[in-house]
């Protein structure tokens, strides 16, 4: 079995010191430079932010969930609709997950307890119903019926989805579990892999492009089989998934026993992770893409992403900016960010006024996508160090 | 005293024997072509829109609220910023009221009950604590505190808010009261309108063009009487206010009764009013322009304006829409109308997704401007018969 993806590239442009690297990922629908940020459009939409919003925060490239959109609409309404790119409105490149993370973790909830070891039971969603080596079964939160979902069935939703970039059935293993069960669900995880890419290949037609996902918890000797196994297997990017540890410096452990053992020439994906301060430390372990709701998120609930803050943030919502009129930030290229005060956006969130989240939505997106160009031109002028130090003050 | 309004003016080019009118409406912030629709941005923000997305959607003009906005923000910090144009970034004409309506009549809430006659008693605003010859007394929905609103106050508020467009304050009289009540209530706006054009005179630079509003409830002979008070004095507009009856026949009369006796040159505004069919009967008897909150309220509900639909809307919420992947309104001019499809916004509405209203939003605004370009056109043509009966089918 060979796949070789013929409309697919990724070529690494330039290497810095510390291993941070400067590429450009070709896709049916576009090339992005590397390293860069996906946008998290869980059910179809960016929160807040049309796609025409989007690109003028000089966005490259957003990802949907596959566990959100396969309960509503339905995988079948998408296709028939031409696919993902065409039913929401987005050409530029689009990656789906494989549905397994929320189905294992959380329901509808959030990826950063459970990547970041906050859970403390096994799998805690209600919801799952039974998983062993076929699959699993789940209860749909929208309408209560039973699903099944299977490396085979994620496949099949995914390419309906039509994505460019696809991910792997895997079971993300929680932190407070042991070694043995970390090793064994590993283990299940690339038997999984290999059904999925069976499957894959089965209606391969150039059109997307599957990612392989490094498991393993936090044990570094895990991390490395996993991490062999996606390069010796057919995909086209590597993805980091699964429990990262309670701290920092462990989900760091984490991410250095992994990839030193993957694929070096195939695109790497971080699942779920995307402040600041982990883009700085992680391009430097040689991680080529980002995501995380943060972005979003954090703008329907008032808060900037600002570069030199303490925190990387600032809380409109704080009553220190009802009279400041300066613009939000003066030097993010996007209306949002220049053509707005400080005291305006204020008073929008007082107000209860959507238009405060549209306008935090686009202002967060551009300061992410600012901070990835600036990476990207620190890591080929070798001045990444000094970047950090601007942006994490 | 004089007012000449130096900045403004309001040609009339073309009237078709209806009645109706072709105008042009010059202020310092550019000119509208008339008839022509005045969308509601109640606190500084137009509900789901950006000023950008307003217009794509092709709107030429829109207007704020003084009662809620002297709430919160507040207009001294308004004023600070530079006034609404700066503080809410539109560059275009705007008009405010005066605050009175929503002190007398619904505290927080919507306009049509009252203007329509839907309401049971006097004043039902439970915040309204006085009211006299001076002016009125109300508790602030925002933070309970007690606040004066007089004709004075109201034109130091819309001086500091700085529209181009301002209006007298009055007493909205509401339905259910007897002759006598509504001819003292509407000799009291007379003498407030006095006070208006007085302390309006006092600070006026050129920047700001004050309308006198027509009283008079559902009698046609106190309607004249307050028809020929605006005529005879210096305001540059003149608006339709208060209590129009509990039918559309009784509204037709109350308008027909107050028009004629009207300054003949100068600009129209109906107040609150602005349903497709209420468009085609006004400016029939000379209204130029309307304001009215459906189309971004309708959006939020899941509704869409449409042409050539019975009750002039589509409901994207109902379950046919499902699977039909037409584009919401392929001859609409704007984004919104023409790069999703119907299923699209039904699953967004589904899925509790924001962009939901913003799409819907922005089609229905621009299903009302594309309205009044048409009807426009109509009256020029004499085809204004035929224009509405493919709009209101």
């Amino acid at each position: 079995m060979t796949l070789n993806y013929p409309n697919f590239s990724f070529d690494i442009t330039h290497k810095d010191k510390s291993g941070a690297r400067v590429g450009v990922l070709k896709t049916p629908h576009g090339e992005i430079q590397t390293p860069n940020y996906i946008f998290c459009g869980t059910k179809a939409a960016i929160k807040a932010l049309s796609p025409a919003q989007m690109i003028e925060a000089q966005t490259d490239i957003i990802l949907a969930n596959t566990y959100h959109l396969m309960l509503q609409p339905g995988a079948d309404l998408i296709e028939k609709a031409g696919g993902l790119h065409k039913f929401m409105n987005w050409n530029g490149p689009m990656l789906t997950d494989s549905g397994g993370f929320q189905v294992f973790s959380l329901g509808e909830g959030t990826m950063a307890n459970e990547i970041k070891g906050k859970n403390q039971g096994k799998h805690d969603n209600k919801s799952l119903i039974s998983m062993n080596e076929e699959g699993c079964v789940f209860r749909s939160y929208v309408d209560g019926h039973k699903i099944k979902l299977t490396p085979e069935s994620s496949m099949e939703i995914q390419r309906k989805l039509g994505a460019d970039l696809l991910m792997q059935f895997d079971e993300c293993t929680p932190y407070h579990v042991d070694k043995d069960y970390t090793a064994r669900s590993m283990e299940m995880s690339m038997r999984w892999g290999d059904r999925c890419l069976a499957e894959f290949e089965r209606h391969d037609n150039g059109a997307q492009g599957l990612y392989g996902i490094i498991q393993g918890g936090v044990h570094s000797d895990l991390r490395k089989i996993s991490a062999e196994y996606t390069k010796d297997r057919d995909f086209f990017g590597t993805a980091l998934g699964g429990c990262l540890g309670g701290s920092e410096e462990e989900m760091e452990t984490v991410v250095a026993a992994s990839l030193p053992h993957a694929h070096p020439d195939r695109p790497v994906h971080f699942l779920g992770i995307g402040q600041m301060k982990d883009v700085f430390k992680f391009v430097r372990l040689g991680v080529d893409t980002f995501d995380c709701v943060i972005p979003t998120r954090l703008a329907r609930h008032g808060t900037a992403l600002m570069k030199g803050q303490p925190g990387e943030t600032i809380n409109l919502k704080n009553a220190k900016y009802r009279d400041d009129h300066t613009p939000l930030d003066e030097e993010n290229r996007v209306s949002a960010s220049t053509e707005y005060s400080k005291a305006y956006i204020h008073h929008l969130f007082k107000a209860g006024e959507i238009l405060g989240m549209q306008l935090l939505a686009q202002h967060n997106v551009a300061t992410i996508n600012r901070l990835m160009r600036e990476v990207r031109d620190a890591i080929q002028a070798g001045t990444l160090d000094s970047l950090e130090k601007e942006w994490l003050s």
